[in-house]
């Protein structure tokens, strides 16, 4: 069967969730475009590869050029100094969707955070229509890429998946990914319901496997049609034999963002 | 085991849905007493026919005389000209609420629609209680219906279930269907489910399945305790393979009502 | 100064607020054409009649021929029985949206009524969102026409101000009346706004003076830019000492709509 | 592995839940100490015994000595009398919250109840942010109970997860308990979750199985992790077989409370 | 002219509201009759005095007796320590309903407090629906007392204005106060509307003057009909000059309750 | 009397609401320290100047050392490219706020825009919860910098009063700035009353005077006690005199933000 797509840009594709994605969607589209700082290895036959950074906006012109969708995972993926998050994020995010712009892109999937609402309280259940609560220059950045995305919708039609993707590793670390784990394969199957759903508009979806615990409502997304498949029951075990209790009234465990809450500004933290 | 109901009605008893019903709804009663316009074929030994049109009052007092319940699913069920509208659908189902009237019938199942509501967008996620807002003259007769229900509660004590019924077919026919298909067997297990639930009121339901991408929240009608079963994932390479994406822009697909909101007024529409 | 508009069409112009707004609505049009099934008395030279009944639809559509804007009053203005609904309120209302929609009207402003939402409780202070709840058949045939109204907003681009008059009299004349109370001048005051907000799309309104006892919540309708002025104070003494203290467990003190909720269907009424 | 907590202190432990409790938690805590005004019988190795009333306030000072959490399932568990209510359910909870506060015992988990929100009618479909609307005394101490609950965690940070129990007993025994049924397993599956929530603060969940008619909207407890596993099903033919169909217009079939809505005052209910 | 009651009774008629109380409720009734647990001084023709303790309930039973409304202002006014609170405004309130449902009394106005919820932040600007959150006990039994209420009314029909008093004083006295002044005039407006308003039922008002900062929404009890007429600004120059700028962090600045949330448990600030 | 503040600055100082505030906020402090990238004129005595760019880190980091308060209203006024809006608004006012974290400045007062929400449609009446949809690079930048604020306030406890400004101009210029008209007075009000609450943390407030229209609902900034005491009915008679009616279909009349919804991209607006 003919794929949906002929050309998907991933960015960053050579991190973390990139990696899991050229597997995932490769079925997709007839070719991946992988770009990121650093070269990719392991170049399939149905992947091309670009060395770019995302702060030159050339660059990005040029890389989104006669693609049908873009997977926007690239960026700084954590706390960071301003410059470094300005660059990496805020820039480069805006030279993205200006490429998507100019380009005819019509869809964004768009790896955004929990960290653009870290400082809601977990037994307040938000949903996506809460108001950001940034609990960092990442997170603020998220914030950014989230309203920029509005924006190229309302103004220049552009679709835009905001998946605010929570905990996404190969298992759960500590206490809180218990609940906020996104398994690789349901990341897979989020942003591939993202990709594929008939109407995105503008639509902010929590990025979550069927934990146990859930601690956000996530209904203003269903349109997506993600269904996650996986949770992390079979590694609370694991987690609980070699992590402590945490303390409910730590700002750690009350808000959504977990440790990031406690971090203080980035310039600081580096002279730590 | 003594069914449930002595008589239940079933209006538009020959149309798709009505034929479904007679088959699924048997169990329910000892009789079912079935009305149409047109002839019922295969009467079954429980099943009794009553030939007659729901603009004729005097037919329909006596087509709802000892029933206990009744399941209205006749009248026009497409975008027709205002005289048809005004006959088959609202003097029609005031004839039938007048009936259950005069006759003591205390529960209603009304065959209410997706166009009753088709002007909302997807990824708004209304609930039940979002305002009407019809895409033609058929959803606007089912605005009608409901409110006329709603007054027969409050005034009258006859319990309505309206169950806006999103696409039910054999099998889902464009990508639309993909989200609004409603299997016939899922339909029954909706009816039976507002015909036996505890308490109704006057209820919304949404009538779907259980589809992968959902575009509608329909949490306000949990008590009528309708579980879907069927899905439309089975269906899913084959629509895909043989309809086009669609675009999201187009209203079709932004809106809940898919290509009704294109229709122009019926009037003109039958002029083309 | 060049009046706003160059006709408005008032149906009902006989009627109790007919009457008043040929005087209120003055001021904005060169030319007030009225319409009623009864003769116009006392026209004015800035008035023109036209003697006609709201279910004539071609008489209709000729009087909304060349219009900017219709004020429609006319109608049957109490609880009645079906037909005189029907023919009056439902199909009368129809013919004049159809006449707008040929005639290319942009704007009706709808006298609308409590008794489309009578049954909502006072306490629970409902806004203009919350579903309707009619009645009676009068206020089912106002629940209606503004379903009509939304749909040829959606459909077809005509505005509709949908004003839910409470009760307009000359003074209040009961206890209930001090809090839904719409002086003359008020009423006048909201179909003014309404004609010349600048975005009306399909926007309902309570109209109600500012009485001191409210009890539903206009906010939403705060882009009309009414402003009342007057309210039932001054007649609070008078109407207390020739009325009885109100029982508040009564269903007519309780609900919205007031004695409408302890009607009967009306054919059982008639035949009282 | 070590259990999560040293010791929990079970309230009620002699009655029909407590009994579960004492069987679901055991694998919770190296012990539990179980408190009743009954004597307990058949004590295990990992259980300790205290007789002693709710309303002695140094008895229960001394109960809650040494304890990590408290599953609070003691008082009076039905309508009664006043006096009773008083010192069973008011001043007996205040103890033990005194008892948390003096002990140092980080969270409480209480068997709150439907009653305390038994005026809330089925299909209003409520939350756990509805207002209270007690259905009788035993429903208001439960009201009071939760707020004392809310204080002893805003003021002195101790945790209470206040699970509103809808009907739990070894099988549904009329037709509202179709809806109401939380099975034991589930009763144990929920305070479990309860007691192990990485952050509970104050948080309200209503305590049912996953049966197929559901009355409420419990998301907003979604981070207790709690996954029922049971449902009604299988019970619903002997239920239907040996109960009558509920009238819906019934107020004890409208309420959430069931048939307490009914009960007059308790002083008049003994004296009937 | 007849005043609209016989008798009606405030109790804490001695204390700084119901002393303003006997002075503005005075054209209301024929007769006022009075209750606290000190002498009341001055007593006028149209007064009657009775000197009893809200815990005594034979005498409350013969308090109540042959009286038309209640204005319920009695009890403890401060936080105390929980005999005080239990004896005072919990049983002694239950006192008072059961007095009302023997005796035939129809109406309450009740004297809540802004220590009902005491711990919600002012910029969250909460509504009536909001639940619960005490800042002591003495805002615990406040609570109490509304959930009675509303037993009261949905099961025996008594209705219920439970007024959240903020801070009624001659003057505003610190800077909190600005916001949470209530004027001895206002609290008569107030309370003589909630005496007089047409329809009640359970109905949670909160008690300011129209204060420039407002930190709650009163539109839920807007069919009270109250109207401030004074507000906090003839003393703010004063007050600000005497006070010192508030820390807008201070958990006292920060939440409605004000110094309450800073108090600790009652038993131990007595034994400072 | 001292005034309130020792030193506030103002950015922006010399644009045309800077220069109002000048004047108006000079009672406010003992000395306002003026901050613009063009030379302020006519410098006052109790006034000192800085010339800087918002840019200039190190600038800034200077310009706010020693300030209590900051009126933020510096940086790109309107839609502009985006080197400028990112230099002017997001790194500039990140500057601000950096300088405000290490100088210890403990409120800001920021220039939001009604472009922020420029997206939303008059009738939907938002409010301050409503999620961010910018009408251009100009509004993509007033959400960063409320995001920035809220991050700030959370992380760091530096409050925020995000000031939505409509349209503050001498007088209305266009039909649109008869609801969206904020005084220069009532901008010192609102400027004013968010210097001086005692309590902001992260708060937004739309800014207009007390016109007639209505388009949000801001009741969420209630707390900081702005009242407007000027409307633009003064300015109708002449603005509908020499305008046209617009037309409510437009896009510039259904958005909030008006006719910035149909500017394009600004690369290529500048390209015209």
């Amino acid at each position: 069967m003919t794929p949906r797509f002929d050309t998907i840009l991933i960015t960053g594709a050579a991190g973390r969730l990139g990696t899991q994605l050229r597997r995932g969607l490769a079925p997709l589209a007839r070719k991946l475009r992988l770009s990121d700082v650093v070269e990719i290895s392991d170049l399939q036959p149905n992947e091309e590869a670009i060395l770019c950074d995302l702060a030159d906006e050339p660059a990005i012109l040029q890389a989104t050029k006669g693609v049908d969708a873009i997977v926007h995972f690239g960026g700084i993926a954590m706390e960071r100094g301003w410059d470094q998050i300005l660059n990496g994020n805020i820039r480069g995010s805006y030279h993205i969707y200006e490429g998507a712009r100019k380009n005819g892109v019509k869809r964004v999937i768009y790896a955004s955070s929990v960290h653009a609402i870290g400082y809601h309280d977990l037994e307040t259940q938000i949903d996506a229509n809460a108001p950001h609560r940034p609990d960092g220059l990442y997170g603020l950045s998220k914030c950014f890429v989230e309203d920029l995305g509005r924006l190229y919708w309302d103004k220049f039609g552009i679709e835009t998946a905001a998946l605010r993707i929570f905990s996404s590793f190969p298992e759960p670390q500590d206490r809180r990914m218990l609940w906020s784990y996104l398994s690789f394969d349901d990341c897979i199957r989020l942003v591939t319901a993202a990709l594929t759903a008939p109407r995105v508009g503008f639509t902010v979806s929590f990025g979550m496997s069927d934990n146990s615990v859930k601690t956000v409502d996530n209904r203003l997304a269903a349109h997506l049609g993600y269904q996650a498949k996986d949770n992390s029951e079979p590694f609370r075990a694991g987690v609980e034999a070699r992590t402590d209790t945490p303390d409910p009234k730590a700002a750690a465990v009350r808000h959504l963002g977990g440790w990031f809450v406690d971090l203080g500004h980035p310039d600081e933290e580096a002279a730590k």
